[in-house]
């Protein structure tokens, strides 16, 4: 399995906008092929900055690549820079192989 | 849903080593109430330092805290810093509540 996580730093009192943009998109994940699960997860918060992070798991490699060349991934990351303005700093990408799994 | 994430920063080199204290390890999580899954998630190598991460995702933070408060707890962390000149710092721990799933 391949993790793909965005970790974004939300400035305190913006959570609730951040959260619905994410909630109002129609990311079509679910019918992309060698979709495992997406969960949008809500850390901790610092100096006035909420931690969140996107965790999108995938069979492997091949099928996050292929999805990020698809018009699918064109259509979900659509105006993904209008509110930037809720942020601090831009979002930082961290992939992982999972090396030991149990369910 | 809740997740804990522990990030290690690993010494290049010392890949093997790390990942075979995990796999040797036996943490009974698979019997403990409220879990539901675990991986342990290899990110990349910067600057002579391997990111790792453990994601272990829990039904709600009640699960989590009752399993901190456990003998099986103590028996897998049992032991724990023998290793510690394979780390770059110590590790981070970071907790999120799931606002959003996708399955």
């Amino acid at each position: 399995m391949y993790l793909t996580m965005n970790r974004f730093r939300v400035k305190t009192g913006q959570e609730e906008a951040f959260e619905a943009v994410w909630k109002s998109r129609d990311s079509h994940l679910k019918t992309v092929d060698g979709f495992v699960s997406f969960h949008l997860m809500k850390g901790d918060e610092t100096d006035g900055v909420r931690l969140y992070a996107s965790h999108t798991m995938w069979r492997d490699k091949n099928a996050f690549e292929a999805w990020t060349k698809s018009e699918a991934f064109r259509a979900a990351h659509k105006g993904a820079k209008s509110s930037s303005d809720m942020y601090d700093g831009p979002p930082e990408l961290e992939v992982f192989d999972s090396v030991q799994e149990l369910t």
